[in-house]
Parts: structure tokens; C-alpha cells; sequence
């Protein structure tokens, strides 16, 4: 007989009924090895009278175990452990260390092993410039989240049908076609609207819908770095056309086009990711023939429309006459702030239909709460009240940038003040060097990039994007004076 | 000299600014080919007479057009249209239909083309019957939401390092490892978890992380159907192994990893959908030693642990010895209310960090701030309490179903009756054809699936999951009195 007074521990104080302590811990000698296949157990009765339990205690116990597969009934014996659990090795009563989730996978997976980061040794962060976030702190988040409870508030009746809500809710899609009619001229209606859980993932969709391996594909560069790894994920092969001050070189673009079937073309229209520079008109419309005579697709992610300074925006390629050729990207997150994750692609209905399709696979939808209170703030004006009160924010704070860099780092840096968006675009000139600027500011306690993921083939950029918009003066100050003396 | 008063339409009562009017509509006669490049604009005096406007307003919106590129200056003579801008043919001045958006996208895109659904002649549904969802009513939303919108006040600091949320905020998976060990007894760390957007998409990162093309990955049949979609996406080859009264054929399975090398399998370990069997322990056991000795990872899809009704729930795989072989998924979309977009995943830490990088390129991160709020929840025991709640709530609804599908069903359906989940499976005797009844039961207001989705090669199950906890008792009595009329 096992000793069971020690096997069975109770905990009387435990918010867990005492039964299911017994079956717990008998579950658990049975996978320790302690209990082996078709071990006979005590009877209720004798079992019971050992741990001064009730018996309708043990039984309780028992029959749990009998439901769930571990206990079997011999007639006329009593309770066994099921006879046909696989063999199990006696194993230590400690807790099993090979239970406990470790570093490495035995199973291969594909992508390269990733060293884990310790960040143990990293001194402590105390200010972050971003590459060019909004600022939480003036955002209408608290509006969002008011109209967000009172949808909780109204209990809803069980109407959604399942699946349904793939593309984002009837209600935001057709607030949205609205609202980027009257913002950005773009016609479009509900059904060429699908919501997405942000700009990223409207990138990913349409790269995924759009391209498959040895497929052709052209890309800015320098550019976002993460767009180039979407479309490098589908296995499309990657042109790569300069990128100078009126943007991407449409020259090259219309010779790649001449050479190769190009079947996507990846575009930040205003305040190129990371260079800031904004696509030409002449290079607008050029760009626009070009699609039309090498049908191929514009996935014009636009995501910095709404910040511009002392300067009107252009409209969207996607307002143009494009024949569905131009996939037009926005994202709240960009609008609103970062934690807010709304983005939303428009494109022809058919394709809509098919990246609602992927997404299914990806992320079965959003929040729809969320979504709707969005399409409130949109339908109140409030999104357009706040636009206005960020853009003259975030002019005066770009303001307060400009002259920090013209005061503390004019000869060090080569620098064009932007025309909106909510970063600024500053190479380090020849000698200084990026990578060790930053690891310098992060021992005084100021995190910025070190630039590497826009140097490509091995041109390095030495550029930094410093966000703006997301920092008050005073923080902008203590960031420029920290990095400059991290020079 | 164009009829500049008739082209340019000024609107006095207008928010945006009489410069930027008529800077914009300028713009667009340019595109639409009335203003063709090289053409001479009026002096600003000239303009300002004609349009009874003061001067300085036209010079703002020239300065505006040259500053956007679309005008240049001709010395001595004054501003053109820049020249260069590609010729455009003359084009109508009605709005340009061929900017709107429409059904078909000329450049091709993967995947079938899509009909587009239209829902115009459908009857208005008002009772949805869901495949097993909670009831947002009884979730602690608001609670939630408070939270939420406490942490929005605190107005935050920026010390937030881009890229360094995309698995999740540090609290949220250290309080979720925590959760973990007590509610289920998982022993890992917050670096053995990623935070995503619901089980789907760690379902996506994993099958990715996983998956190339020809690799074989295992799945139960029948089973969720976008499970299956996902695994295919990849373009692995898929085994489908049956599933029967104790959950999928494990000496199937065992033949299968003798002939192919296996790479994943997919498991619903309490619950499976759709059949709502439950993996019995021998079985359990079984396939952790399979795993081992042919070395392939099983997806624990264990979405439905938090309801077990008269039962405990079994210990996830994840919990027994595995050495990291077992990849564990589960979902607060699950155990709080659909519209709560958060799942996480659990494996071994190199496999988290490459399921992160590949979380990336789909979706940023989710909102830190909504992760930190469920953190405060888990943390406070509200989640604790809540489910504790639920599962009275649920199990009642169930006994309610059982006795409605006994008193009115009984001689047209095959049934049994579940252990727990939000979802009954109600297979359709031969001559009760599933895809009938739902048409005829949608005309009378009420949604059920038609069961097609499980159907696999030709197999129709004629099945339907009634999820019973998202209806109230008075709602789960009306949709059983509709659908037992349709048939």
C-alpha cells in the first residue's frame, strides 16, 4: 500500500474544493509514474478514514477521475488506474524539469535561430525617440473609450453572424467611404473598404494577395524596412529604385517596367518612410500612366496624410483616374495613436473580397466595439477636430526640432525640414557614426535607432528618423542635448 | 483667358480656407486636363479683381501650388503650370468615373475571384445561433474598460522602444505565465510567450514557423475548417486523421509518422471542434510519446479549457513532459467575449522569438494598453471570479439546450450531450438535410449554419454546433422553436 496521508496533500484553506485536490494530485502520481497502470486504489471508505476525510468526499474524487478516463471500475475490487495508459517511466517526484518550457525547440522550425536578447546589463531607459509616433497624451482616447463603454452598456442581442465581421463592421466601412471622400476625394464605397488591425497588416494582405514567388515587385530605397520583408516573405523578387528628393526615380521605375512584368509597386507618397520626401505631381501622374500601361498595382500607403505643415496635402494617386489599379492604405494608428489599432485598405471589390479572405486565416477580425465607437468619433467630428488641433501641436513641436538641430548639430548633420508628417530625416555626415552615437545616448539613458535597418546592400545611411511629434518640447530639449553630447 | 470665375467656385460659408479652394480646385483642372502644362495663370492682381477677392488670398494659394510642385515661375511673365507634368488628355468635367472604385481589379491578383455577395433580398436575421462564442453580457467588459481608461489619464511617458511590443507588453506575459502554472500547471516564462490577436492568428504564426511547402502536418477530420485553411495556406501536405468518441485515432496517427515525416499536428484537446469530443488520458499520453519518438511539434489548441461543467478540465498536454515539443494556444476572445482580441502562445523560447519576427510583418503589436488592462484583471482575480460565474451560467444554458433538444429533436438528431464548451454538435439524421433547414429557418428570422464547412471530400456530416452560451434561456427556446419548424 502507497502511503497515501503523504501522496495526498489537502489544503483545507484553498479556494479549491477538497475532491478536486484528491483527483488533482492522483492525476499527477499517475503522470509522475508514482501510480501505474491498473494499480489498484483504497476504497472510499478506508481511503477516506486515513485522510479523516467525508467519504462522499473520496467518491466525489473517484468519480471525477472515472469521468475524465484515469480510473477504471473492476467489478467487485474497486477503483484501478486505467489499465491501458501507455507504460509510464518511474520518474522522480520532483517537479519534472523536462514539463518547463526552455530555450531551444527540438522540433526544426524555419527562420534563423534568433539569439535571445538579454537586456540584464542595458542601463535604464529614461526617454525614447520614436520614428514617428503620435502623442498619446493628446489623442481623444478617452472619447473613443466613453463611446466604447456605452456600446458595452446596451446589451447587445445575439445578431452578429459568425464571420460576419472579417472586413470590419457595416457601420465603420461605409463611416470610412464617407469620410475619405470628404477628406481625400477617394470613391469608394463600403464594399471596397476592408478594416484591418493596421497599416502593417493591410501590407501584408495585399502583398499576400498580390504576389507570389519570382514574382516582380518595385520598392523605394531606402524604405520602411518592414514593407521590404513582406514583400520579400511572398517570395516576390525585389527591385530596389532610388529614392531622391522628389521621390522614387520614375525613370528607373518606367525601365525596370520595360524589362520585367512588374505586378506590384509599393509607394509612401508623402514624407517617404524614412526619408521624408514627398512624391512630385509630374511624378504622380507619370506614375499613374506607367500602371496603366504595365498593369501593374500602386499600394500607395498613405499613412501620413493627415499631418501637414503650413502646406496642403496632395490628393491620394488613389483619387486619380486608376482604373482599380491603385490599393489605397490609412491607418488610425497613425491618426490617433499607436495603441490604437485601426487600419484600413481600400482596392476594387473584388480584391477586398480576397484579402477579407486571407485575413480570415491570419486574425479572424477586429474589436467591433472598438470599431464602432471609431465610426462615431468620425460621424461626431471629433477625429477632424482633433486632426486640427495635433497638426498646429505637432508644427509648433517640428518648429522647436528645427532649431535644436540647427543650433546644437548643423555641422555634423545633413537635415531637410520636412513639409508634414511626425518624424525628421538626419544623416550623420562622415565620421560621426550612428551606431556608436546611439550606444553612447543609451548610457545617459536615451534610446534612439542606430540606422541599421535602412542601410541596405551596404550603403550605410547613417540616418536617424527623429519622431517628433510624440515628444513635448522639454523632452525634445533634454533628447537633443543628450544626443549631442553623446557626439 | 479660361472663365477662371466659372472654374474657380469660391464658398464663402466653407471651413477650409478660400486659399486652399482655390488651390485645390486649380489642382483638379489640372488633372481633368483643362489647365494644361506650361499654361499661363492670371497675376494675382488680375485673378484677385476677377474672383472679388484681396490679393494676399491668391498669392497663398499660388504659393501653395508652387510649394506642392504644380506651379513654376516664369520670370517677368509670372506662374505657369509646371511644364513638365506628363501631357493629359483633355478630359470631361464631369466627376471621372474611372477614379471611383469598382467590382473588378484589372491587374490579377491569386486566389479565386470572389462573387461578391449580395445580401439585399436576404430576410432581416434576428437571432443569431453562434458555433460556441461567450455571451458578451456577462463579461466583465466594463471593468475591463475602466481599466483601459485609467491607464489612458496616466498620461504616459515616452519610453516605449518601438518594435519592442510585438509579443506582447512584459507585464502581460509575465501575469499570463503566472496564470498559466496556477490554473493549469504550464511551466514557463514571460520569454516563452507571445501575445497575439486571438488563437487564429498564433494558429498563422505557428503553421508559418513551422510549415514550408511539402512539409506533412497532421489534422483531425472532421475539424475547425480555417484551421485546415491555415495549414494548407502554407502548402504542407495535410493527413487527416478521424476523429471518434475519444478524441483523434492515435494508432492513425502513429501509422502516419511511420510513413511520413511528420512536422505539426493540429490538436483540440478539450472540446474538439466541431464534434466536442474530449482526447481521453491514455490517449494523451499516447501521442506525447509519438511527438517524442517521431520528433514533431502538436499545436495545443486548448481555446476551450476555461469551460468544463460537472467535470475538471484535463491538464493541457503542455503541462506533461513534452521538451518543448508541444506549442500551447489559447485565447481571451474565448474567455471573455469575441470582440476582446487577445490569444497567446506558448513554446519554447527560440521558437517565440521567430514566431514574433514573423508577427511583425502581419500585425505590429497589439494595444499595449488593453494588454496591460487585462493584466490588472488577471492579477486582481476578476478573470478568476468571472469564469467561475460563467461556468454556472453556461452549464445552466446547456441543461436548458439538452432538455430542448430531447423534448423537440430527440428522433431527428444524433447527439450527445457535451462535458463542457460553449457548443452542442447536432448531426441531422439521414433525410433532415442541415443546408434546407437553415434557408428555411433564415425566412423565419433565424441564423444556423448550413454545416457545410465540415464537410471534407464529399462527407457530409449534416452537422450544426448550437452554441448555447451566448443566448439567453427565452432565446435559445425561441431559436429551437424556429428551427424545429424548418425542418
Amino acid at each position: 500500500m502507497l502511503p497515501y496521508t503523504t501522496l495526498l496533500q489537502i489544503d483545507k484553506a484553498s479556494p479549491q474544493p477538497v475532491y478536486q485536490q484528491i483527483a488533482g494530485q492522483i492525476v499527477q502520481h499517475i503522470r509522475s509514474g508514482v501510480l501505474k497502470p491498473g494499480a489498484l486504489l483504497p476504497g472510499t471508505r478506508e481511503l477516506a478514514s486515513q485522510l479523516s476525510l467525508h467519504r462522499k468526499t473520496i467518491v466525489a474524487a473517484y468519480n471525477e477521475l472515472l469521468s475524465q478516463g484515469w480510473l477504471e471500475v473492476t467489478p467487485k475490487k474497486g477503483f484501478n488506474i486505467t489499465r491501458n495508459l501507455p507504460e509510464l517511466k518511474a520518474r522522480s517526484l520532483r517537479p519534472d524539469q523536462s514539463a518547463a518550457y526552455g530555450n531551444r525547440m527540438a522540433v526544426p522550425f524555419y527562420g534563423q535561430k534568433a539569439a535571445m536578447t538579454t537586456k540584464a546589463n542595458e542601463p535604464p531607459i529614461r526617454l525614447v525617440v520614436d520614428d514617428g509616433h503620435p502623442d498619446p497624451r493628446l489623442t481623444p482616447l478617452p472619447l473613443l473609450m466613453r463611446e466604447y463603454a456605452s456600446r458595452i452598456k446596451h446589451a447587445q442581442r445575439p445578431t452578429i453572424i459568425p464571420g460576419s465581421l472579417t472586413a470590419g463592421t457595416q457601420r465603420l466601412r461605409t463611416t470610412l467611404a464617407g469620410y475619405l471622400q470628404r477628406s481625400r476625394g477617394i470613391q469608394a464605397g463600403a464594399e471596397h473598404l476592408i478594416v484591418t488591425h493596421g497599416a502593417q497588416m493591410s501590407i501584408y494582405l495585399a502583398a499576400k494577395t498580390l504576389l507570389r514567388p519570382g514574382d516582380y515587385a518595385i520598392i523605394g530605397d531606402p524604405i520602411y524596412p518592414v514593407a521590404t520583408q513582406v514583400l520579400e516573405n511572398t517570395g516576390a523578387r525585389i527591385i530596389r529604385i532610388a529614392v531622391d528628393d522628389h521621390g522614387m526615380d520614375i525613370t528607373a521605375i518606367e525601365k525596370a517596367c520595360k524589362r520585367y512584368p512588374v505586378k506590384l509597386l509599393y509607394l509612401i507618397p508623402h514624407h517617404h518612410h524614412p526619408t521624408t520626401v514627398t512624391l512630385s505631381p509630374e511624378r504622380r501622374l507619370r506614375l499613374l500612366d506607367l500602371c496603366t500601361t504595365y498593369n501593374f498595382a500602386i499600394l500607395e500607403d498613405d499613412y501620413d496624410y493627415d499631418y501637414h505643415y503650413n502646406i496642403l496635402p496632395h490628393l491620394p494617386l488613389a483619387s486619380y483616374r486608376h482604373q482599380g489599379r491603385v490599393i489605397y492604405i490609412g491607418s488610425f494608428s497613425k491618426s490617433l495613436a499607436s495603441s490604437v489599432r485601426l487600419g484600413f485598405m481600400v482596392g476594387p471589390a473584388d480584391f477586398i473580397t480576397q484579402a477579407a479572405q486571407y485575413r480570415r486565416l491570419v486574425d479572424l477580425r477586429n474589436d467591433n466595439l472598438l470599431e464602432d465607437a471609431l465610426a462615431t468619433l468620425i460621424t461626431n467630428g471629433d477625429i477632424h477636430r482633433y486632426l486640427k488641433k495635433a497638426n498646429k501641436t505637432y508644427s509648433e513641436r517640428l518648429d522647436n526640432l528645427d532649431l535644436l538641430l540647427r543650433t546644437y548639430l548643423a555641422d555634423k548633420i545633413i537635415y531637410r525640414r520636412p513639409t508634414g508628417g511626425m518624424a525628421a530625416w538626419v544623416r550623420f555626415k562622415p565620421g560621426y557614426d550612428l551606431s556608436q552615437i546611439a550606444q553612447r545616448a543609451a548610457k545617459k539613458g536615451l534610446y534612439i535607432s542606430n540606422g541599421k535597418d535602412y542601410n541596405n546592400a551596404g550603403i550605410p545611411f547613417n540616418g536617424l528618423r527623429i519622431g517628433f511629434a510624440s515628444l513635448l518640447p522639454e523632452e525634445m530639449n533634454a533628447a537633443i542635448g543628450i544626443l549631442s553630447q553623446s557626439i
